[in-house]
């Protein structure tokens, strides 16, 4: 509790003098004011964190939170629990989806077991094991109280040690058959929206089974009645460990004052719930891309935050972290390496509407 | 003349089996079938341009089209003429906005004056000039239809020659104070729809001068008489040697079967002109991101395509390919390089819901 804690009161809000100082900038540098839009949000933004007016990226590092759900006991999902295990082992074979996209744009991959049913025998997985799974949150909590601060203050300590490292910016994925079950609830309960609105059907899903799949959601917070004022309480009685894990990241980046990208629904759970322990932790989150579950647009309204991409993606496991990083370099690369409208001999008032 | 009639005859479809062959190799990757959306879109599409399911777009190339336009003499941009020719040389030093995210990208830049109003003298510049800006076009055609026909077949030479060279892509960009007001007068006359709603009035007219430009843009159609069936008489009364030239880009893609990235209003003008000379064309085009301009989505919808990115740019000059590149590299990297279900040692169908 104490990691917690000490995270929770270190975090401070993003230097407003400096976005200033870099939009200025910005507006000094030869293109119309504000034309390299988002390119430009983003650039001030990290300057916001960073507190200096340029920044680089080169170091980058996606976070693998892997665990266990008890829930899929009720059948939230079609597939096999083992499945959560066999892709474990595959990130660090370097061949799924995550692990090519970040080769692809230099990006390192940190995977953490936080609650794989089966031991797992790697050394390329961080073992950070709480528990094999989580309980079954139809029938009691998730996990304990103290199981779930374990789970963040390992976050807190990923990130600690990443950063220690030199890492500049931090991307969140998850491997855990059930989670969108988990992630749906928790914003449910932290949004009061209706668990009809924020689950989804997914890929594999019958219409029947989402219905399913919503009685559950509906069952686990009847039984659990968790306080949505608790945000510990919300996560260990129907969370899970990547959830749990992932908001502890969250934390520990925005203590580090490193950007942290926020990828897929699982993720934003864990975001969202980083952003209720502490109301300034949106300002070092950049959102991927909208994941195609029906809550994440809810997720998004929470947070108040708007992704960076659109590619209708639905793979998971952070894969749109690369893409997000390669956009954010070339935003600060542009800021460094664009010129002024004095050295570029134009006048700004004239140049203000060349591309109308 | 001789040129074009060639380019058209021998601009063929896509390879439709191609396409779904790759779409195979694409269901066959250990993830959810289409969980890589866009991506997925972009690997099959590119596959049915090249004829080969994997591909890469090392060598890429943004075709840049320098030109001036007579009508800028009715008012219609607040910005002087001159900075045509200022940002023409400004390219030539490597300080724009394109050359840095193009020089982030590892993307060459080739950069054409077709029609700038005063001579450049500068060897980073192709001399393909037809006149010294084209003439204004609320009293006269814009250019002769022999100028425009020669404006297009330049293009298209550009295109064989880049090719010939070893290009894998090609963006298209441009420089030309009021080409947003010959690009809606060609969307308009073309797609029929009304000039109010095709005109933009960028980050500097006023309201009063948006009418202006709007009353500009009727006159100069009222005065010409576009014949909306015949593409080169649209572009040669209403266009401009940038849309033309960049018209005839889209021709050479098609023509060379290679990727085309659409980068802009500009270009999104002389896309819709290439693809009514031939249908094929969309076929090998991409348009990166939506231009803020109105008359974007309507310039969009007649092409039938969408956007990879929607970052808000509106900086022009072709900034938005280098990171479209990035994200149709990544498409095709991931292609490449992961594993089969097999290789994963997943069951392809307890996969199918594993990201829900």
């Amino acid at each position: 509790m104490k990691i917690l804690e000490q995270t929770l009161k270190e975090i401070k809000p993003s230097y407003e003098c400096v976005k200033d100082r870099t939009k200025a900038r910005l507006d000094s540098l030869s293109k119309p004011i504000g034309s390299l839009g988002i390119l430009e949000d983003i650039a001030i933004k990290v300057s916001g964190i960073t507190g200096e007016i340029n920044n680089s990226l080169d170091k980058k590092n996606i976070i693998i939170v892997c665990a266990d759900n008890g829930v899929v006991e009720e059948g939230v999902s079609t597939c096999p629990q083992e499945v959560t295990e066999t892709v474990t082992y595959n990130f660090t074979k370097g061949i799924t989806g995550v692990c090519v996209l970040s080769k692809f744009t230099g990006t390192d991959l940190t995977i953490v077991d936080m609650g794989v049913k089966n031991d797992i025998h790697s050394d390329k997985v961080i073992n950070k094991k709480i528990s094999y799974s989580t309980k079954n949150m139809t029938k009691e909590p998730a996990m304990t109280r103290e199981q779930a601060i374990k789970a963040i203050e390992n976050g807190i300590e990923i990130v600690d040690d990443l950063v220690s490292k030199g890492c500049k910016i931090l991307g969140t994925g998850e491997m855990g058959i059930g989670n969108t079950t988990t992630s749906a609830a928790v914003l449910s309960v932290l949004s009061g929206i209706d668990v009809d609105k924020v689950t989804g059907k997914g890929s594999g899903l019958t219409e029947e089974q989402l219905e399913h799949k919503k009685e559950v959601i509906r069952k686990a917070i009847e039984v659990n009645k968790p306080n949505k004022e608790d945000i510990i309480d919300v996560l260990s009685k129907v969370g899970g460990y990547d959830i749990a894990g992932l908001c502890g990241a969250f934390l520990g980046a925005a203590k580090n004052r490193v950007p942290i990208v926020i990828d897929g629904f699982i993720a934003s759970a864990a975001a969202l719930c980083a952003q209720r322990l502490n109301k300034y932790c949106r300002e070092f989150m950049f959102p991927s891309h909208l994941s195609a579950e029906p809550g994440a647009v809810y997720m998004m309204n929470e947070l108040n935050l708007e992704p960076i991409l659109n590619l209708k993606m639905r793979l998971g496991e952070g894969s749109g972290c690369p893409l997000a990083f390669n956009i954010m370099e070339a935003a600060l690369y542009s800021m460094k390496n664009m010129v002024t409208f004095e050295e570029a001999r134009i006048c700004r008032d004239d140049y203000i509407d060349i591309r109308k």
